[in-house]
């Protein structure tokens, strides 16, 4: 756990070479990063009895680490877990001329490591801490931290932030310069946008509880 | 592959089971198939030289069948391949007096199978088709359909929907009847909302190509 910061390209490994062509992808540190701070849910995978398991579930990040709530990951884990952690954000559908040329635009980062549950007290903390902030900014300082008995019982997991591999596609389709284009179909992108709306308060709440700032200034802001 | 439909109640295996308290797990199938069909990009999880990959894909189904791009996962498959095939719907953030009781409102829908590689080039056709049409209705009669040479270059997987886990966590935070809620914060939801946007055409269109119906229609409409 040295401190040195992780390079600014991504390394090409066997698992993170990119394969397809329509796809782009990307070696750089920065856009991982950027596809991982503008989401909250993760999917986990690992392998169970030899056989794949896919969780969603919700992380945060510092430089090196990705943290995780490893409920159902974390429950038997002895030693280092091998992972996959895929964040995936979806942009548009992709409509061509023609089927077989329909696609998705979207952002992708996969992450492969080994999870190592946190059980040193401060760095799961601090842990905690990225992993609310991440998908909460501002209710670190609101809300009420985790006690000792809580803290314990949360099952924290760290992947280091080193093997990861970053898929991006943009933009129209690709057969507008083909034979397709005779056909005079209409083709495009067909946006999806996430929206964070109004809070809704808890009816258990007393009517005249403020909403704070940090959560009413999201309301009608993207995700994603 | 006989006709008989799949069972209204999924089966409880040890895959399947439900372990966490807050979430919800269903067993109606008929919860499953909403779920499904309220989406169009899952996260495929295989197994690669013992370790996970899981990679995001879009799917289509019909009431016995999971279809899949198989890009990744089928290039080299030979035999069935365990997978697991996870569609997360994510509805809001869960924002509780504690850090502790922090969540995520979702649904979310699990399969676990073998995966098997389409062959069959009436199977690939349909299976191509509810593909299609399950993230963009209407373009199957559209768009031109997949020529001989272009089914013979796309991978399809198909997995049994019998085997499936649901999960689903509505409404507020669970904090409001304890200790916590003396400590005057406010709780409650911020919803997260995904909106089909106003199509985008191609560059390459001439200028006065009508956008179809079937397209036209779905901008503004919520996805998910």
């Amino acid at each position: 756990m040295s401190s040195k910061p992780l390079p600014s390209l991504l390394p090409v490994t066997d698992r993170t070479r990119h394969r397809r062509l329509r796809e782009q992808g990307s070696l750089e540190r920065a856009e991982l990063e950027a596809i991982l701070d503008a989401g909250f849910v993760c999917h986990l995978g690992v392998v169970i009895e030899g056989r794949p398991v896919v969780v969603p579930t919700v992380y945060g990040r510092d430089e090196r680490w990705l943290y995780l709530h490893g409920a159902v990951a974390g429950r038997s884990l002895a030693g280092d877990l091998p992972v996959c952690v895929t964040v995936t954000h979806v942009d548009g559908l992709v409509l061509a001329r023609s089927v077989f040329e329909h696609g998705v635009n979207y952002r992708s980062a996969m992450i492969h490591g080994d999870a190592r549950k946190v059980t040193d007290p401060e760095e799961k903390l601090e842990g905690l801490r990225r992993l609310t902030e991440h998908s909460a900014p501002g209710q670190w300082s609101y809300a009420r931290r985790p006690n000792r008995r809580e803290l314990a019982a949360t099952a924290l997991l760290a992947v280091s932030l080193r093997e990861a591999s970053v898929k991006i596609r943009t933009g129209a389709p690709e057969d507008g310069d083909g034979p397709d284009a005779e056909l005079g179909l209409w083709a495009g992108v067909l946006p999806l946008t996430s929206l964070w709306g109004e809070p809704v308060a808890d009816p258990a709440l007393p009517a005249d509880t403020p909403v704070p700032g940090h959560i009413a200034r999201r309301a009608g802001t993207r995700h994603g």
